[in-house]
Parts: C-alpha cells; sequence; structure tokens
C-alpha cells in the first residue's frame, strides 16, 4: 500500500540570499517498509542557518545538498508502520530525514525518543543540537568565568538565546545584540542584563562599549562581520571568541573582507576558535541533564517561532536570514 | 666621576615605515652609581619588530615610548662601577636598558647572566625573549604533534628560524617562507623541508598549496595579511594558528581588511591565538634546558646579522622591515 508524503527539493542553488524558486515542492508514494525498516510520518522540522553553507557546491564538513534531491536537516517523527521488532506504531523517532512529511528507512538510521519527557519538537531546539551547541560552545569554548562579561550576537536566535541564559546562570554580566525591538524584550525578560537592537542601535561599537564599559572576556559569534569587529574592538586581554556563526556572511556572493583589526588578536592574546556541534557530541549526557535541570527550574525558557505545512517550509529557512524567528525556527508538520 | 654615554631617543612618530630622521643620537652624562646602584656598559643591544607597536601613542600590552625619551630594549652589557655588594665589575647583565650605551640603574632592575655559557647575545635571541616566542608559541599554542604539517611565516628571522627548527625536532614537516633566496638556502640548510621566496615565488597560495598539499596543520604567524589568508585557505580542520605577530601590518597607515576567507574558522573548527611571550614566562627554565641542549646536540643553530655602533641602532631597526636580516637582528655596541 502506497503511503503518500510531499518533500521540499532543492531547485537550483541561491545565489546571494535564497529566494522560494531555489525551492519546489514534490509530491512522492512511499512504499510499505521492508524488513528492520520503519514508516514515520514528521511531526516537526527544524530550518537553521547552517543549511545554506550546504546549498553551495563546496568541500566543507558536510557534503553539499543536491539539485533535485530533498533537502536533508533534523525531524521529530512518529512510527506509523514498523517492520522492525524494535519499533511500533506510535513510537516517537528523531531523524535527519526533515523536509519530507513521511519517510521509510533502515530503524537504525533513526533515534528512539523518550515519550512525554518534553515537547517533542524541543529535541529540534533546547534539547537538540542547537542547545547543545550553545552549551559546549559557551561553556567549552568560550570558558566564561563567574563575574565575565560575555558578549552574544544573534542574541534572540534558537543558538544566541540559550548562550545568554546558560551565561546568565554562570553568573556573567551578559550583553546580547538582536534585531527587533521586540527581541531585545524578550532577552531582557530573561535577565539579560543589556539588550541592544543592532538595527536601530545607531553606532554598533559605541552601543556595545557602552553596555560594557570594561571591554568583554567571551564574544559568542552567530553573525561575523561588524559584529566581530566590534567584538574585536572591546575585547578585553585573554578574551576567548567562540565562532558558532557567521550568518551576516552566509549569503555573501563575493569574499567579504575580514575585520580590520584582526591584529588585536597578537596584542590582546586573544583566542579565536571556530567548532562544530559534532566535535562535542560526548557532552550530550551532561548537557541534557544539565538542560532539563535548568528548564525545570525556570532558569532556561525556549522561544519558538513556528511556520505550518511542508509548503511553507522555505518561506521558514528563508526567514532565517530577515530576523524572523525569535528562537528556535520550526515548521510544525503533524 | 661623570661617565660619558651616547643613547637613541625617539625624535618623531614614524608614519608608516620608520625612517632616520624619527631617531636621535645624544650624547649624555652618567653619574657614578649610588648605594644600591650599579654602572652597567652594554654589549650589545636587540631591536625587535614588536618595538614598532610602542613608536604609536596607543595603549597596548606596553606602554607607547615618549618623543624626546631614549628607547627601552633589551640588552646584554657588563659592570663598570657597582655600589651594591652583591655586583662586581665584569659580572655579565641582562637588561631592559637597550638603545644607550650605558646606564645606572639600582642593581635589583637587572639580571645576572652565567659567564662562559653562551656568547652574551645569545640572551637577546636564541636563549632569551626570540628563543622563549618560539618555544612556547610553537609547543603551547600551535601544540605541533609528530607527522603534522607546521607552515611558519618569517621563517628566517629571530623567531621564525627557532620555530621551524623547533618543529623539525618534533617530527613535523615544515614548510617556511622568507624574502631571500639567501635566507631560503639557510633554510634549507637546517633541513626545512620546504622553503619558499614569497618575493619571487608568484602566487603564494599556490607555491604553499604545492609544499603542503594535504593541508597544515599549525600555522606559526609572523607576518599577517597574505600569508593569514593562504594559512586560512589551507588549513585542515582543527588547525592551530598561533598569532605571534603581523610584521607586515606593522607599518600600515590605515586599518587593513581582514583575511577575506575568515569565516573558514567556523567550518575548519580552527583556533586563532594570539599570544604574548610574558605570558610564558613561567616556562624559562625548562626553555633554557631544553634549547641548550638542542644547541649542543647541533640541532638548533642561531643566525645573527649584526650592525655595529649605537649610531646605527636605527637602521638596524628599520632594517627588520626591509627583510634586512637573517636569524637575530643585533646592534654590538662593545
Amino acid at each position: 500500500m502506497p503511503h503518500a508524503s510531499r518533500e521540499i527539493r532543492l531547485k537550483s542553488r541561491p545565489v546571494g540570499t535564497p529566494a522560494p524558486d531555489n525551492f519546489e515542492l514534490a509530491s512522492v508514494s512511499l512504499p510499505d517498509p521492508g524488513p528492520g525498516q520503519i514508516l514515520v510520518r514528521n511531526l516537526w522540522m527544524t530550518v537553521d542557518p547552517y543549511m545554506r553553507g550546504r546549498m553551495y557546491d563546496r568541500e566543507s564538513y558536510v557534503p553539499p545538498f543536491q539539485i533535485g534531491e530533498p533537502l536533508q536537516g533534523g525531524a521529530v517523527g512518529e512510527v506509523v508502520a514498523s517492520n522492525d521488532p524494535a519499533w511500533k506504531a506510535g513510537d516517537l523517532v528523531e531523524s535527519f530525514f526533515g523536509w519530507r512529511e513521511a519517510f521509510v528507512a533502515p530503524a537504525g538510521a533513526v533515534q528512539k525518543l523518550p515519550a512525554g519527557k518534553a515537547p517533542p519538537q524541543a529535541y529540534l531546539g533546547v534539547l537538540g543540537m542547537p542547545g547543545l551547541t550553545a552549551y559546549a560552545g559557551l561553556l567549552t569554548v568560550g570558558e566564561p568565568k563567574a563575574g565575565e562579561t560575555v558578549f552574544v550576537s544573534g542574541g534572540a536566535g534558537a543558538v544566541g538565546s540559550i548562550v545568554a541564559q546558560i551565561a546568565k546562570i554562570k553568573g556573567c554580566t551578559v550583553v546580547a545584540t538582536a534585531g527587533s525591538d521586540d527581541k531585545v524584550k524578550w532577552l531582557k525578560g530573561r535577565g539579560v542584563d543589556h539588550a541592544i537592537n543592532y538595527k536601530t542601535c545607531g553606532n554598533l561599537l559605541e552601543a556595545v562599549r557602552a553596555a560594557a564599559p570594561n571591554g568583554i572576556d567571551v564574544y559568542f559569534d552567530n553573525v561575523g562581520g561588524e559584529h566581530l569587529e566590534v567584538a574585536l574592538e572591546l575585547a578585553r586581554p585573554f578574551a576567548r571568541f567562540a565562532e558558532c556563526g557567521m550568518i551576516a556572511q552566509y549569503n555573501d556572493t563575493a569574499p567579504r573582507p575580514g575585520p580590520r583589526n584582526l591584529i588585536y588578536v597578537v596584542g590582546k592574546s586573544l583566542r579565536i576558535q571556530g567548532f562544530i556541534v559534532s566535535t562535542y557530541a560526548n557532552q550530550r549526557p551532561q548537557f541534557l541533564a544539565d538542560m532539563t535541570q535548568w528548564i525545570g527550574e525556570g532558569k532556561i525558557a525556549s522561544e519558538e517561532t513556528v511556520e505550518h505545512g511542508i509548503e511553507n517550509a522555505p518561506k521558514a529557512f528563508i526567514n532565517l536570514f530577515n530576523g524572523g524567528n525569535t528562537g528556535k525556527m520550526l515548521v510544525k508538520l503533524g
């Protein structure tokens, strides 16, 4: 019995900011699961800025998406039919088979999720890849100490919003930037000491300097560009830069000159360290324990911005680059 | 009884590359040493690229030189007269009272050097600040492992020439750049695997790529500018950049855009770490033990370029930026 599904395919490689016609919606018919396979209907899928990198045809830490093929990414779903004795209908599944409503896959290619411990979409955000990125990036790469000043760009994004809150838990003064007054308000409501709307603050350097008059000890970079230059300017000696992403630059169509003050790295003894979350996969058990506790104590709130329906997944993705999300950007499929 | 000395003062702050008329030679008359003081006649003084930074009127990790005042820097000399019971005429002295032929200072402001263990000027080079810079910067900041590829710019300079040789001792493949065929020849004579004349090689990126077809694991940066961009391009995942200096940029009269490919820091999980030698002062005993052994075994050779007379100290300094030195640039005063 065939099972109807729809999926989003890469129609053409974006040049600059992705546009709707870089994507196409396709209907497919899935077979019954074969031996050792399961049929899963996705409930939620994630869109993340890093996916932009996979749309270029170039070598990187993950292979590029292929034109005409469905995109890939994190998703959570529910088993509809199982041909594997370890799985049954209704089991919750985390997989990398996002950008589609349903899929058939070997049971070994997905992970079982605990039922009832958290909303399933949390495993795509605060309890998933973005949460671990924030946790390991801030604590292991940034190494903040209580009393230090942490500066985070993209502070209202999926990763930045968690970074800002963990930094508060660790006793730091937190300066965060975001792109709207609503995001600034959300950050202040979460106890962030200084939240700056970088689009309306005028001179970003002076705005951050006013918030951190003694300089910054840790910079968690989600943005690159001018933010990175500001952080270099205001860095205190021995500051640590956790380089998570440079979303301001992902759609550049030509190489962008780096910060004009990179030479500070020498005189201020700075450490600028890029990282990929998979490097810290071994921290996952401790991360889940800490994060679950912090959520339970009300110290971490996870904001979500939700689009509905597979047909709106490209829109959700494109909006990542327009500041369209506060917290985790998700697409609800179920 | 007054003692005649001459010293070099900063006459004006250089704009761009330092020129002779930024300096002036002055004759002074020194008093006899007072209680607890010694009179020292310098035998050697050092000129180093970092001194360029102190000629700007700006806050940094050391205060700026003042116009009309004698410059400062490392020197080794001999006690001529002592008014301190712990010192006697003929004792060897290391101090920060360079750029002058003689000085009177409290005995506590200088350090005694062992006699006969090494030529005194070695304590300004291979056994001194440049040697420790190379040692701690390569081994602690760069963390090379045997079999890895180390790329060092300014490879024939005071620091770079030691870095290249220590990297060979540690079992690495070494790619070094330098600015003349003579320097390239010197590097090859020291066992460096690939020495490149960056002034004549044509495309620097392709020249380094040909020498390191599998990429580089450690970049020891003395130069900045194009070299840094090349290193980012060729860096392997998890490469470490020991940012020691950016001599290509010290004389810039306007902020220079950073490398256009800095975004690689994220995707390749790079660590770009600046450092100042004083951070690693506690490694000095182990450094001296290791370096003395390596010199004794013939594994480290220290090349010197020598100017004679205090009046030629500005010329020696200026020549640092013209590629005028192979190994340590020194001024012989005694």
